[in-house]
């Protein structure tokens, strides 16, 4: 730390001490000198704890959440969730998106660590590998819970669902309805809630004593027009599917588009079953057998663990790690 | 302005030049003495233009959207097109969400004050009915752009769409179709669109010759449950409409759900035209008839407008105003 002070003294021209006062946010330090040391502070992205912890302690009364989009029904309803906890602690919420970028996940999580915000719920975006980003935030003093889309490596409180459970609970209930071929449709790999939902996948087929194919997991994209491409191509075939496993909700309304344009009819031809919270899943023909992942549980017990945290100083946030189940219901789609 | 500086000066035993430059950020007064001249210009909820701008100019490069709820395709995609145009400037997007609150929408707008963000776009809440709150931030200094939902009273830039032509059109399809009896479901009647709406509805029926019932217009209520009851009895009555028109995306599920339940085919039965941009409308059974909004592009239109203003001073807001039309995109439900 003091070396990194003494190279700010260097460059601004000041003394360590007065440097020190400055990012202490000293009432003897003139605003201007103080500026000019935040803004190089800054620059070298140097957040001394002392800083930081000033600037949580004029307490922004905020938190934040990272996610990756909103244009999906699971989100939607995990805000909500968030909401009515933070509502009730008198505190607001700001969303911000990455897109599915991690790029912007890593520029999102800098800004943080300049103490905007009091705490932070995030889930993580389908192009998130590392974790260096998240871990530097943490080490900044900012509370971080994740939910649903997790690091797995990061040491701290963790709200997820039975991912596993629920997509082999899903695959055995399309082998008992008589599916011979299942195939999964993929979202991004590098996502903890997709690789646990293919492994259930796996060890589903493995269990019922069902040779594994090399194209039984298909991975999709993140645009609907793609999508509905690599389906209608998958259903096209001579040995297509007589059951899809869909790992997200937009993955939902290409699939019945493809089967309509291909005349194969939902259940009789070919079975599906959505991970998704979709309320339209009850209007559509067949209405559509889903997982319903318990979306808006996970965002006030996310909230909640976070604000523990907040409220008590000292709290350990790595021992929380809470599995609220997802629910298979059973429609038309899947009969 | 010069009677509220004389307030403080009296209040704090200053002199009203000392009170004046502090309120200016000056360097000639000690951050003691501004922290007390701010604390009570805080308390007396005034924000001078000078002190509003020093804040604006550490900008903050942030700008938020304060909107209703996300659960709604309409929000979700507008929030997209707000975030093309941000991304691309370099600067960051907050959500702030009401939930229909008005309470929550007066503290969200009081928070901006204090000059957390440098932009707002914003969407009113169904319960709003007035507009001070608005007129404030902005009488502080804020530049404020509306999208969809307005506050008619209030001058700045807005962007909307033809809510009245495109529910004209939208009556007027059902009428050529052959419906006798058509029953408009409204939302908050606070609610600018919803207004614009049932004008364009009111105004093709009375173009049409058809006499205007007293049970016409329908209000509906913001819970899914409640709106399904709401449908069900009407659905049930002898005189039962023949023709739907849905002033909002969340009231399509409980129609579709309530003809299923009562057995009324749509469209042979009951035709139905939903304000939408649900891309399940196309998997539905029958595919749904939308005004489709364009969301995409009024989110975009409102964040470019915002940041003329942010980029060019004395950029004046009040004269942009404009109107991106919706599409009446027929499909089975209303053939």
């Amino acid at each position: 730390m003091s070396v990194k002070i003494k190279d700010h003294a260097k460059q601004l021209n000041l003394s360590v001490a007065t440097i020190s006062k400055a990012l202490k946010d000293s009432h003897e330090i003139s605003p201007e000198t103080k500026q000019r040391v935040f803004e190089l502070a800054k620059k070298l992205n140097y957040t001394p704890n002392a800083y930081a912890s000033s600037l949580r302690k004029r307490s922004s009364k905020t938190i934040a959440v990272v996610l990756p989009e909103v244009a999906d029904s699971f989100f939607s309803l995990a805000i909500n969730g968030i909401e009515s906890v933070a509502h009730d602690k008198g505190y607001h919420v700001l969303i911000y998106l990455t897109h599915e970028s991690f790029e912007r996940e890593e520029a999102i999580l800098k800004e943080f660590q300049s103490g905007r915000v009091d705490g932070i719920l995030m889930s993580v975006s389908g192009e998130t590998c590392t974790s260096d980003h998240v871990k530097e935030v943490i080490a900044a003093g900012m509370p971080l819970v994740f939910f649903d889309r997790v690091c797995e490596d990061v040491e701290t409180a963790k709200i997820i669902t039975d991912d596993f459970e629920s997509s082999y609970n899903a695959t055995c209930h399309l082998l008992k309805a008589g599916c011979k071929k299942i195939v999964y449709l993929a979202t991004s790999s590098s996502l903890s809630i997709n690789n646990k939902r293919m492994e259930g996948f796996k060890q589903a087929l493995s269990d019922n004593d069902i040779k594994k194919n090399t194209n039984d997991i298909i991975p999709c994209t993140s645009n609907t027009e793609g999508n509905y491409e690599i389906i209608r191509d998958l259903l096209k075939k001579k040995n297509r599917p007589d059951g899809l496993i869909a790992s997200v909700e937009k993955l939902t309304t290409p699939i019945y588009l493809a089967c309509a344009d291909l005349s194969l009819s939902i259940p009789e031809k070919i079975k599906v079953i959505s991970f998704t919270n979709l309320q339209a899943a009850l209007i559509l023909t067949p209405t559509l057998t889903t997982v319903t992942q318990p979306a808006f549980e996970m965002g006030k017990a996310a909230a909640a663990v976070l604000f523990k945290s907040l409220e008590k100083t000292n709290y350990n946030l790595k021992k929380e790690i809470t599995v609220i189940p997802s629910v298979l219901n059973i429609r038309n789609s899947a009969t």
